[in-house]
């Protein structure tokens, strides 16, 4: 059991069958430590892979992705929601539907962010119906880089998200899956029922 | 003159008078090298202030405020703008004015992330008006904790935030200060006209 999967059977709060909250640690107060540690986890499993960017969005995406390109030691970049008076130049732009937030916004990373050819690590906290992922997908296909890997925090395995990606090829490698959270326990995928 | 310095005139693309676009490194594209001097920078400063938190606000100061943590090995919280569906506790919320942006949003933090007598370093990638600084500065009040420093990456020290929070005691270090955007020249405080 790696220090992430831990950490959801410690900390991690049930709201009801469908969501845990993981905001002590991973997406409002951050652990630091356990962010260090999802880098090098990260890292090892993607290391050959020669990725030279890696791309994230806003906001829980950042803080993780920042640490993710230290250890690849390759530039960060995170998709702005929206768009503010200062990013007026040309963007790739994708539409996100948003459950947590019931609200559809727009990915945006400027052009020359995103080369032709790039090897692209897609980074993010949580994984459910993968939409913020496929906004990121379609925008690293826009620039004609490839996606060579997808690295997810906490995979919630009872939404279709991670099925819909691995089933396309994509190399999804998931820190922490959890596969139900029922009669407030949390199983994950692998691990028997705590 | 430090890391910042050197990268805000060597690759900021000036806008106006008034504006400057550092997203090459700073808020859009991350370089992640500068990103860590940075947590350096300012733990060098603030190290003997015995913090014990770290404060920033979505989305920018994310990334930076993380790795700052990673200095002071201490967790990092950030203020959340507007709620979403997984944040109905218990918030200290404060409103904030943003001028980018032009639009009003909420800060919220939830309240079990703010202890009375913690001592903070507040964290952020930009300082103009300071509106988003006030807001992180009434939620540390609200909830009797101390801010002990603030920390900026760049400060547009022709605008009237800074010297707001100097006037009131705060312990304000900004990496590099920005006296003026004239005729396509960045002056830096202390620094002659490059």
């Amino acid at each position: 059991m790696n220090l992430v999967e831990q950490k959801v059977l410690d900390e991690a709060v049930i709201v009801d069958d469908h969501i845990i909250l993981v905001d002590s640690f991973l997406n409002h107060q951050m652990d630091v430590e356990l962010i260090f540690e999802i880098g090098k986890l990260f890292h090892d499993y993607f290391k050959e892979h020669q990725i030279n960017r890696i791309i994230t969005c806003e906001a829980s995406g950042i803080g993780i992705a920042v640490v993710v390109a230290h250890y690849f030691n390759v530039p960060m970049v995170f998709a702005k929601k929206n768009k503010s008076l200062n990013l007026k130049d040309d963007l790739y732009t994708s539409k996100v539907f948003s459950y947590t937030k019931q609200s559809t916004s727009s990915f945006n990373i400027k052009k020359e962010f995103v080369n032709e050819g790039d090897r692209v690590l897609i980074i993010d906290d949580f994984l459910a119906n993968a939409e913020a992922t496929r906004g990121l997908i379609d925008i690293v296909n826009q620039a004609k880089a490839s996606v060579v890997g997808i690295g997810i925090v906490i995979e919630k395995g009872f939404q279709p998200g991670g099925q819909w990606l691995r089933d396309r090829g994509y190399d999804l490698h998931s820190l922490c899956i959890i596969d139900s959270i029922k009669n407030s326990q949390i199983k994950l995928r692998n691990e028997s029922v705590i």
